[in-house]
């Protein structure tokens, strides 16, 4: 069982008739609702509630966080993020969305500017699967044709551990798409579809992609490093 | 169910008694005892068999392949190695262990000498686990003590896509232990411990090590890319 | 001083009016035309010579080697193929230009298909930087526009050490179009462009980045790494 | 001629003895006195200068910053590491040396906690070169041997773009001791050896590795990624 928080900012939808009638329960609920199954029980959280919806609490029984934000990046405390950092660091999963490539927990996991160019011209996008034997490309097509806001290189981030979409833009332009970074014990996934006015999470393959992502980032049991004072170790332990 | 081969070169075993005290019925046997799981159907193959053991049948009836070779690189017959080679990039997974660096599989998978430093000196080795969060790391803890054959840097592999584990060893030297790498469709474990005459693979953590890297390598259900001659594409399809 | 030496199969320029037209001198004499400069020295060698040009002696005196190679790869012979296998182990820089991504020299330190996509289409491509700190993106714009053969993912090379450039293509594919691989002391550089009906060896920044590409594969002078059987160390050395 | 600015907390010398011994210049004296060449240009700065000699006109006239702190970590002011980490993304090299693994601004971008085991034990430590190829290991032997602090695995920073050095101890640890990351247009290299007591700055070989990654962090000539809002691009230009 994975336990998934969907955070979504919830403006857009709030006050654009356009947004609302893609996303009537919010991008959050059509997120959620793809990703109820079996073996995943989701959550939301949305900015306007107490702590953003991410006390302690919650963080702690998350597994994997899910992350959508746009217009109020600023708006989200500085304590929140750092109590999010730190879980992630602890080994919670992050899937970061779209826009979201500027909200403050990327950009302070990642050290860099991440800026991109943009631009909204209802055009073609297609990704490419660069990194086919990858689970989070298990199941999906070798290229995916969406209508997306485009997102163009230079993309401002970190060299990737791996690289697995490349986005083509009927326009001119290129994107790494779909990227995975480790970060402490956390493993994040950045994935770019996802514009508000387009219906990209009612697109069969951007949920099976989603999904994978989740699984992917799901911390499994394990030995967590120890920090500081060390002694010399000596003794030979461990065989039968 | 994940159905590996376990292949050895089984001649160690059948001459030198200090190698049959240790593993009386063969290393490929021990492997497959601690292997063989629920989840996880075991066959062996040796050198010695017709066809090395690994026919076209067999191997495409393998999900993953583990090697483990010493004395007898030389005698493994080409067209098996490019049998081998072929299911690798078409999606079976490799696990490659200890002495099998310089195995004629790994060497055409990774393009170089695969040489490296070397010393048979009872002496202590210790794998250091530096990427905690990678499933090939899940329940093992942050150090492993062994009595091992020495394997020391330059190790002249290509930058591997992970590195999971740093050996330090009592006479001075370092080796990147366990790394990760992806070649076609196939994803390819290198795993250092292992010597004939220690009892390595009895070792309740290497096991579980061995464990993790079979089920991080094996192939899961994805589209094949598609080469060659390719139109240039229009259609946009893929929503509810 | 560098010394290169331009490997080119040149067959096309021989029996296709078109492909002289844009090359009279062959594309290896075009390459080598824009690379003499003050601290590069240029020489060529082509498929028919004996040896195809690349005796060891040619090769003992190359710093870099740049191959182009398209409709007879088979022709090259293994001997001379292990030869410059051999130099690149040891340090001599590789770049591999457009359709060499078949070559046997490429295919034998890559150990993977190379297989891709293509499409011979007058279709538009533009290279984008994605690793702009590079040394191979130094003086060149953040995008180049082209006419090229499509060349489209998926490309089955094991994941680069550094990607440098992706391409986009007018007919809806992208291209890693730029990366670098480290194998044995040798630095390799692998540049997509590059058709034999095309002027892309008359491009400015095309060929500011294949200089770039040589400066970045020259070998500097190393400590070679030692490799085989090797005694514990203990002394301690090297202060003032 | 490389400009660069070698920052050092120096609070250390001030008030022990043994460190003052063994760097009666400083830290940060003795980099500059090894560093300043034909080809390099070394001012320094401190910690208790005003800004930290560290103004907006030292850090745009510096093209490789080296930093060294240890226990002041935390006086480092806010709009000197913001200053420093926008001249990073801007392009500006940084060598971050020891106990500044802990620094805020080496904090900042990484995104992890950066932290690790250390023990103060007079001991041995050997490194080992694992990327001959790379111009940080230009002149230096396969190994260097030097008696310093033990810094150990897990180190809790994101895996390093290039592993060029592995450091054994005495004592049993492992750590990956050289590494070099890319952030926005600035390359970054991080190296262990260098603890206040020891003569670490005096060893011939731990100078030429701080030398070649002076060089290899400078920045080059280069077109500045364009980020915003961008129209579609049409033109084909730049042939000859």
């Amino acid at each position: 069982m994975i336990n998934v928080t969907v955070w979504n900012e919830y403006r857009h939808e709030l006050k654009d008739d356009k947004v609302r009638d893609v996303y009537p329960e919010g991008i959050h609920g059509q997120i959620a609702s793809f990703l109820s199954e079996e073996n995943i029980k989701v959550k939301t959280a949305t900015l306007d509630e107490p702590e953003h919806g991410l006390t302690q609490e919650v963080l702690d029984n998350t597994d994997v966080l899910i992350w959508w934000g746009h217009l109020a990046h600023d708006e989200v405390e500085d304590d929140v993020v750092n109590r999010v950092h730190e879980r992630v660091l602890d080994g919670m999963g992050l899937v970061v969305l779209h826009s979201a490539h500027m909200s403050k927990i990327f950009m302070k996991l990642m050290g860099t500017s991440c800026d991109l160019k943009w631009r909204e011209a209802e055009e073609k996008e297609r990704l490419w699967v660069v990194n086919p034997s990858h689970p989070i490309a298990e199941g999906v097509d070798e290229t995916i044709e969406l209508v997306e806001e485009m997102y163009g290189e230079h993309f401002d981030v970190p060299t990737p551990d791996e690289l697995i979409f490349i986005g083509w833009y009927e326009g001119g332009n290129v994107f790494r798409s779909g990227m995975t970074y480790r970060r402490g014990n956390g493993k994040i996934f950045y994935f770019q579809p996802g514009h508000e006015t387009y219906p990209t999470y009612h697109h069969k393959q951007i949920q099976k992609v989603i999904k994978n992502g989740v699984e992917w980032c799901n911390p499994t049991p394990r030995s967590r490093p120890v920090y500081g004072n060390s002694d010399p170790l000596e003794e030979i332990k461990g065989f039968e």
